[in-house]
């Protein structure tokens, strides 16, 4: 593992790292903060999945997430959005390829086999962070915007016992009957839509749900919001009666001004559960 | 003036501006965060200066203030740092021309008459935010970064009475005796370093000094601070027995995780004296 960059942020450190992963079988970039308390011994871990074009460093410099996690003495990890680099298949469009994992194991060529992005978050990157950095794997929290909140909302459900809380600003609800979501569950997972299941938020819930309070924000203004498909998310957490909140916040976006207005009380969120017990 | 966009944040609006400038003879472009109390009259306003490179928006998207200015009620202006475009004399290097416009008005060849950021923010810029926006003019503050905590200092030296407190992070405090100064006004005012005295925090302090009170951090491990010479503006606030805090702040850089570390404290010095009386 390499260190790219370490500034001290909020008492704490805000560092950038490279690591060859095995599981998307490229180097990797990831941010993380550690809050000062993680001098003294491993602390509780906020997951930030990101959006489609998103790096590692979008949310790490615009989400405002720091201020939050240092009051709270919690680490915030940031993700790449995909595999990437020369070797590494891509496609012209902005929501396919690199930037664009949409958080599933490939099967499909040319995606597989570097766009690994669930193996990546539910196995190596965590155990990485364990082993390397002050980070207490037991007190673990997901949160994500966009695509990363469809991301955030599947890991947390498909991994239970993970995640003790999830939390998604403008989540990708349903993306197997979405424009965002149809053409890149195709690509990457194949024809096959039983396959799919497994990566469609809405799906799960109606199926598994998940074991631990959930909190959505989407905004009445957001301009993707028909992609989004909050009402099918709203839908399936109703039905399963879920621990939840969600909610629609009028005249918001879908932009990081978006993510920041609310990022305070989704940290407050999460750490009134990594904190419980 | 035409809206480039509107995005709602923390209660009030996020917006961005475009207006063809009298002082700068082009378009410039600025950002004005509107907090929720904008709605039912005018409230106060922090200007915030920008360091070498940037535009508008690097600030208004990294620094996290509008989370503070928000609580506090505060509007915030995010004004570009140089005039721009096609028929706007630039340099191959990042800090003069175009985005390192240094808060002067050039009198040298090429740079004048586009490069007269002095009276674009001295008075045209206030004079549009008073006309088409709910600002009052009256309780105004003004904060900075690098080349912009130079700006902030300068001007709020410059124009006594104009602002009620000054802050800056990691400023330049010394420009004359600086290489982040003296390229600069000597391509922007000419060889005559009698003429750049108005535009030196440090000579200004020691000359006049500023009749409110002024906070200034700047990290110990700042990679530019043999540039920014904080020891010459803290000898001269002290000679000058100027109302002042100064901070160095142990093992903080010179990037955006800086500035928003410390964002909360200096929008609450700068709320102490905006809404004093």
């Amino acid at each position: 593992m390499e260190t790219l960059s370490e500034n001290r942020a909020f008492g704490g450190t805000q560092g950038v790292y490279k690591h060859a992963s095995t599981a998307t079988q490229c180097d990797m970039t990831f941010g993380l903060f550690l809050p000062e308390e993680a001098r003294d011994g491993p602390v509780p871990v906020l997951w930030y999945l990101s959006g489609l074009t998103c790096t590692h460093d979008n949310a790490m410099t615009k989400a405002g997430a720091q201020t939050w996690a240092a009051e709270q003495g919690i680490a915030l990890v940031f993700p790449d959005t995909s595999p990437r680099g020369e070797g590494v298949a891509d496609d012209d469009a902005y929501d396919l390829g690199q930037g664009a994992g949409f958080y599933v194991n490939a099967t499909q060529a040319p995606w597989a086999p570097h766009f690994n992005m669930w193996d990546y978050l539910a196995e190596e990157l965590p155990a990485l962070l364990g082993e390397k950095f002050a980070i207490d794997l037991d007190r673990q929290a997901i949160t994500g915007h966009s695509m990363g909140g469809h991301g955030a909302l599947t890991l947390a459900m498909g991994l239970p016992g993970r995640f003790r809380s999830v939390s998604a600003f403008a989540p990708i609800c349903n993306p197997s009957a979405s424009d965002w979501g149809r053409k890149q569950l195709t690509a990457y997972l194949g024809e096959d839509e039983a396959v799919w299941a497994r990566h469609d938020a809405t799906l799960m819930m109606r199926e598994t749900g998940f074991d631990g309070p959930v909190l959505i924000d989407t905004g009445t203004s957001d301009q993707f919001i028909d992609l989004l498909q909050p009402e099918a998310l709203a839908q399936a957490i109703a039905e399963k009666r879920q621990e939840a909140t969600l909610r629609l916040q009028p005249g918001y976006d879908h932009s990081y001004f978006f993510v920041s207005s609310f990022m305070e009380e989704h940290i407050a969120f999460h750490a009134d559960a990594l904190y419980r017990d």
